[in-house]
């Protein structure tokens, strides 16, 4: 194991020196839908400070529940269908780019080996924007404190006294990197989510979905109403999973899961976990495909659940990258 | 003119057929501060439907008001300095990405010249994120309906009839693409967003400043701040400008305006567009050099105030690119 982990990032080493070929890239909106707002009174807004008040009727037509997605596609092309990333709660697509302490991200580390990556941002957050009607949304979003996901996300158990978990891969002293990528999460907008990932599955035919956290979510139930439009699902330690009813739709579906490290002692990862192992045992008793990797079994240790930023992402990604390469998916 | 537009548009078209080789690419966020809330009641947060509550505290510490920084490093790199791209009010980088109606941008435009190009989102604004406090931000943002920008930017008299401007470059059959990239705006964050555009500044060092709209006064201000971190000043029909009374420490920074069409016949352009003459005229009596471009003038005609997704985007920024290069800052 030891030997093909060093030859792994050997090769990540390799890959991340040479120059990267694109045939192209570029960004675009999908998804979302038209809702009319009426009956709110007209405001007056001074656009910059000293300006002149302009009138402004909040009362027409927007446009919410869309969501944005930037693609690279690199030439040689090797993965058998696009990658699209999707990142977990109260993030962004930022989640897959560089990492806090400023080494190349997973996004980076498959587009390098002829991955059409597509990035998104889901439902309003981030350069999906957001639409501010409550009535619509469910509600005001929620945002955290920077103490946190530092105890959450297993990265240590105090955040005050900043303990670190012992071994610990996460890059701590780029902390506040991290911190800075967390965006106000709606808590009660899952539906126009789900419906915005599978327009974009709808937009990309056929692909691969490497979905972090929250995002398991999202991936298994967009897996069960197209698992046509679905080639493999790479769930990075996903915080919930699919409808039990509807398990059969995924028999074609191959599913990778993945855990990291400090599991056993956390108060709430083993639930989580033994949710995605069983369900896991469900695709499989449904005649799927479905392989849970525990990375300290493997011997990778030190893991947070923000693993694509752990400084041995590179590791992760290369096992990643030798699953798909398995399941036929990279040429 | 006409040859010269039509060799420009040539060479576009060529580069864009090419891969495109990077050396690296990658995200950062930079600048902002820390903010502390306290005396806020606890709240209980269902994250997921059907999930189990969580105890949310929102005191404690929040880091606001930094900004989201997107670069591709090209090879071979011919700017001389990095070209920081900032985008408008409302809006975020996805201004400098591929256009509504699928072309690329000016990003790629750039980039593929040999351009280190560094797209940002501003405070308080798609990757940046927002804070959700209101007595950091000064109040909540606003959003604009669908119809507001198609007059207030010059791309047709009605919206409500779809009535365009005769001879219009804006792709109009995709408008609802570039109303997607609209966010809500905040109109109070100006001092915020005017110190996170000087962090990057002072993260990249010496850079090429191209700027739309409202991040003309940025532009201008950080300048003025810091003319030592700025090669040249790219302003495409900026929404205001700098302090008069400091227009001196602009003496060594070379000036673009760019404008577009229908200004005359506006209610709101000719004066914007006159405060941005009489700017150029300030800094040339202070010894400085700036140039006014009135796109009409060239022959180039139908710009709306989204120069960058217009139909004829690449033509003025080969023009742009004509002076940068005049200016010694391609090689």
């Amino acid at each position: 194991m030891r030997a093909w982990i060093m030859a792994a990032m050997m090769a990540a080493g390799a890959a991340g020196a040479q120059p990267l070929t694109l045939e192209r890239h570029g960004s675009f909106h999908v998804g979302g839908r038209e809702v009319v707002v009426s009956g709110q009174p007209v405001r007056e807004v001074v656009f910059s400070p000293g300006g002149v008040p302009a009138r402004v009727d909040p009362n027409g037509t927007y446009l919410m529940a869309g969501m944005y997605a930037q693609y690279m596609l690199p030439t040689p092309l090797r993965g058998a269908a696009p990658m699209l990333m999707w990142h977990g709660g109260g993030l962004t697509g930022v989640t897959w780019e560089t990492t806090p302490d400023g080494r190349p991200g997973w996004q980076d580390f498959f587009v390098r080996r002829g991955w059409h990556t597509v990035v998104s941002d889901a439902v309003e957050r981030g350069r999906a924007g957001w639409t501010m009607i409550p009535e619509q949304t469910g509600g005001t979003p929620v945002l955290l404190t920077v103490n946190n996901p530092w105890e959450r996300f297993r990265i240590g158990p105090n955040y005050a006294r900043r303990e670190v978990m012992p071994g610990s891969q996460f890059p701590v002293d780029a902390y506040d990197n991290f911190v800075r990528q967390n965006v106000p999460r709606f808590t009660t907008t899952d539906d126009l989510t789900l419906a915005a990932y599978i327009a974009l599955l709808e937009r990309m035919g056929p692909s691969v979905i490497v979905a972090h956290s929250q995002a398991g979510l999202f991936a298994n139930r967009a897996a069960q109403a197209r698992p046509d439009l679905v080639r493999a699902l790479v769930l990075v330690e996903p915080a919930a999973v699919g409808d039990p009813a509807r398990v059969a739709a995924l028999a074609n579906v191959p599913m990778l899961l993945v855990y990291g490290d400090y599991i056993v002692e956390d108060a709430r990862w083993p639930t989580i976990r033994a949710n995605g192992v069983r369900w896991a045992e469900a695709v499989r008793a449904a005649g799927g495909s479905a392989d849970v990797v525990d990375l300290p079994e493997r011997g990778i240790r030190g893991n947070s659940h923000m693993i694509m930023m752990d400084r041995n992402s590179d590791v992760v990604a290369a096992l990643v990258q030798e699953w798909l390469a398995a399941k036929g998916l990279w040429r």
